[in-house]
């Protein structure tokens, strides 16, 4: 497999490069929103460490990473009423990965309502705006 | 949400009630071949631990099934000649599960080939008993 790309979208957000509607950060991951959610709440959970897929990665890292995911998929029940939780993680171009930096689609979802197809609308950034707020508030106090 | 069912067919499984073709277990963790698998080698991984969802699993018991998820990831790479992986995690009805014990799909890809529809196909025993012992030897490797 091809080795990290240090100038892909999410080391530019992690380095600060590039903005993003930030709701969690601790020492190891960061998670955000994605600016063409499938669904409203639609976030994005990676590791700081710079690898590429889920094979990549170290245990420690790969454990922290899922505990971020589940704090966050808890946070998304809450804040939208969810009743249920769709979680995508795709590995190169062949599993559908688009940008090559490990990440974890956290997706929350209401009955009979489906996945927008990816990255087919962008979301007004005042909407996300608000909605990174509510979470962060949520993450804050879990 | 709901409580635990323990009657749901991966408890069944894991109990020895139901047979499976299995390529991993662990003191915590149990990984066996989709019976309708969307791509050859559609592997899933579940916790030992009685748990619907993402939500309610135990960190500790969360940072193994994803230290398994990510064995089977690369035991699946190496078996099928993969060129990606697909991960698919679904949370309640709404979030596309269809067994209540929570489970990972660990979907090996090949470049331009798409994945069949969920529970299209059922794959010959025969397929899945050759498959299971490929994997299971590298994992048992790993």
């Amino acid at each position: 497999m091809p080795s990290y790309d240090p100038n892909n979208l999410f080391a530019k957000i992690l380095r600060g490069e590039l903005p993003a509607h930030k709701i969690y950060e601790d020492d190891k991951t960061f998670a955000f929103l994605d600016i063409m959610p499938r669904a409203p709440g639609h976030t994005l959970v990676v590791p700081k460490a710079p690898v590429r897929t889920l094979i990549d990665i170290e245990p420690e890292d790969l454990a922290h990473l899922f505990k971020t995911t589940q704090a966050v998929a808890r946070a998304a029940m809450t804040v939208f009423s969810a009743d249920g939780l769709t979680v995508h993680q795709f590995n190169e171009t062949a599993g559908g990965q688009v940008v090559f930096h490990l990440h974890v689609h956290v997706i929350p979802r209401k009955t009979g309502v489906a996945l927008k197809p990816p990255a087919s609308v962008k979301e007004d950034p005042s909407v996300l705006s608000d909605q990174a707020l509510k979470l962060a508030a949520v993450l804050k106090r879990a």
